[in-house]
């Protein structure tokens, strides 16, 4: 930008001019009063807002915390103080048994002896779920595949071999999300197709359209009756060099050692905090994230900036003195990433016990910033809460739109809940996605803490007027 | 993101239902063929883009490009190189003269003989066009103000001192952009206003909302008739400190150290290429960014994003076989940071000689997910651009507003060219701005090459429909 000479006052005027963004026509009177709320909600998170400073705190005094790690037990103890810190109304815990996977101080992968290049080591890690190999590894010559029609129209030839899957994310998808949606079964079913074929370890392409050298873990599954043989991600780089080296016609091996396991069930738990309803307290709005993230990184987007909007949403209304007419909880789940357990038995709760949910919201898209919100429901219901996008429009983010809601929140469905999704820009999402990559230094403040303010509006207009 | 057990198959679901973005519905039956044209325009861009590949040879092979620098001259010609790869219809220079300023090794503050700190480093740089302080530097009492209206009211108080200018960005602007414009008076025509006082530096905290150690530096002015005094930038983080420090009341003394100086003008050049119109190639829609940059970082975002944007919207043209009916021109501005000569000179021989010019768009505010356009005209003209507002709503850039163009296209305003900028998500702009952040690290493949869609769609759109 050029601001010397007179310049300056001419790049002053042009951004005064630019700032004037167009106000929607049809706000009815009796909105007015959530257009002042909804700005100063995002005037108090741009000036002085807290989920930055607490994602700090997550990021780098807890980090990664898998579920059943030492790590996810003092994430749950840092959320419930972070809410009593926060002054909700009340601050509880609700216990669920979680899985225990142990990623293992080994994850190696090797080309051996390859007549054009020797040895050549492959940057790898184990995906989430996977049994170790024996001690030395799987030694096997390696076949790339795309989909699993190919794997099957192998037929034999994949017997003894490491299956190696390889389609990567569509670049062209508008929104990355579907394209990981497109791509992931490789990742969670790729093993038991291959294991079904008779071949005796997978190797898969990271879920990531960026080119680098780091592997992508995440969850993958095994099903009773069918052998369960290792899996690990490779990053895109290895992904790029392993297929041009098959291209060349050789016979290509690999050595391929983990050394990950999975131990017993132990307890971990739900973090839950209030604001009370002032009139319908028995009714709720649900804002939440997963607590849980993988042991890669700090789980920094994936979903620490979930978890500390959801705690700063509430924080920003408590410390505006606006109490909802019905209840808004904030809910950080656990074991989103690697069975899902924490939202199931939520869910079951509430359905036995209530309180009635009219609507939950999940932020589990990245701390980037908000576009508005995604709606699991008929037109109608999309439209009727569409009335309120005008209260986003000067952030940008005033999209809501039909889509999903959220893993966690899933459960709820059947419970005749209304699901909901924060929108934001996806576009670096995956670059850093259960990776190495997923650290705090990729979150932007501004980003972050604007996507606070959109659920605090938005659970506060649900909360007060319904649906 | 959870995808394991049978949560794979709800989360594709969710994903596929999430990815329906609606489409507005009053397309024109003789539109349609845009829409499809935007559409494989931008599945080119993702698929096969070029602009990060060309932006990663800008930073890291040429580097921070400031006007008059070697690097400025190698920018030029790698630039022209590029424009010729691409395909252009032809590639041309236009030389102008430009300012040189030259950093020099020595930048530094410190704070001298607190009673309570001792001697402190300060993390400052030299602003852009500031003159040199003699070799052992300036010692002096420190005062700080907000406005230059305080430091009116300071009186002969401001005699001999260093005044250290201190209004923050506002945070709370709903563009940051905004909140550059309303404090950048400080860094532009502190010096001057403080030398008006007496004073005998300026310190200028640095134009970015992040608090950090990295001094910002950008474009500084004299007046004729008023004594040229040092200027340096101070990072947030020591601003913060300074400020603190005085607001103990102690007398706080600071030695500042620059070793920069101007010489003499030198020649350099616009770059420019085009693809030729097939109706009427004597009108033209151009766009671009400016080629120089600061010497601090790479220049990646400003505006190394902007040069190999308008590049790569050209190339997609061409290689796509699209000949648009009116001349679509590419132009890499020079000297857009300290003097804005290669948009002036532009302008003049537009002026002079032609060719008329219908439209021109600029991207310069770093390349981040295109948002949509700013139109710097009447409503009326501002609306009749936007109804191709659908054509960027798969990708979110449909926000076709009212706002500013850009700096080098300024003065084309009063030859009667509509003048655009390229909006874009601008939180993260002002953390690397001007600084050593500027790095092409912080740059993501998807939204650089998204931007150069949006660019590449909206020209050829004028270009054969006119306005």
């Amino acid at each position: 930008m050029y601001c010397g000479r007179k310049g300056y006052l001419v790049v002053l005027l042009l951004f005064m001019f630019f700032a004037k963004a167009p106000v929607a026509a049809q706000i009815e009177p009796n909105d007015k009063a959530y257009v002042e709320l909804a700005a100063a909600l995002i005037d108090r998170a741009l000036a002085e807002g807290r989920a930055y400073a607490m994602l700090r705190e997550l990021c780098f005094d807890v980090g990664g915390r898998l579920s059943g790690s030492p790590q996810a037990a003092a994430a749950v103890e840092w959320a419930r103080q972070k809410m009593i810190a926060a002054g909700l109304d009340s601050v509880f815990l609700q216990e669920v048994m979680v899985p225990v996977w142990k990623r293992g101080a080994i994850e190696k992968a090797r080309v051996v002896g390859s007549p054009s290049q020797g040895d050549v080591e492959l940057d790898v890690c184990a995906l989430g779920g996977s049994v170790a190999t024996p001690p030395l590894g799987i030694t096997a010559e390696v076949r790339e595949v795309q989909t699993f029609e190919a794997l099957k129209a192998m037929g034999k030839a994949a017997g003894g071999k490491i299956i190696f899957f390889n389609r990567p994310m569509d670049p062209r998808a508008r929104s990355l999300f579907a394209a990981y949606g497109a791509a992931v079964e490789q990742r969670s079913m790729g093993a038991v197709e291959a294991a079904r074929a008779g071949a005796v370890a997978v190797l898969v392409r990271s879920m990531t359209t960026a080119i680098d050298d780091v592997p992508h873990t995440g969850a993958m599954r095994y099903v009773d009756g069918v052998k369960k043989i290792p899996a690990a991600a490779i990053s895109t780089q290895d992904a790029d060099f392993l297929s041009e080296l098959l291209q060349t016609g050789e016979s290509v091996r690999v050595n391929l050692r983990l050394s990950c396991q999975t131990l017993d069930d132990v307890p971990s738990a739900n973090v839950i905090g209030e604001l009370r309803g002032s009139e319908i307290p028995e009714e709720a709005v649900l804002i939440g994230g997963h607590l849980d993230s993988w042991d890669k990184g700090q789980g920094a987007h994936d979903d620490g900036a979930g978890c500390v909007q959801a705690i700063e949403a509430l924080r920003l209304l408590h410390d505006m003195g606006l109490q909802p007419r019905r209840t808004i909880r904030a809910v950080l789940f656990m074991n989103e990433e690697n069975g899902l357990r924490g939202g199931r038995k939520y869910a079951e709760q509430v359905g036995r016990s209530g309180p009635k949910h009219i609507a939950a919201i999940e932020s589990d898209r990245g701390g980037f910033a908000p576009r508005g919100l995604t709606v699991r429901a008929e037109m109608e219901i999309v439209e009727r809460i569409g009335r309120w996008r005008y209260l986003f429009e000067p952030i940008g983010a005033d999209r809501i739109i039909r889509g999903g809601g959220g893993a966690d929140i899933s459960p709820l469905l059947p419970h005749g809940v209304i699901t909901m999704g924060l929108l934001v820009d996806d576009n670096r999402y995956f670059d850093y996605h259960h990776s190495n990559n997923d650290t705090f230094d990729k979150v932007n403040k501004r980003e972050l803490e604007l996507g606070a303010a959109v659920l605090a509006i938005m659970a506060y207009v649900l909360a007060n007027e319904g649906i």
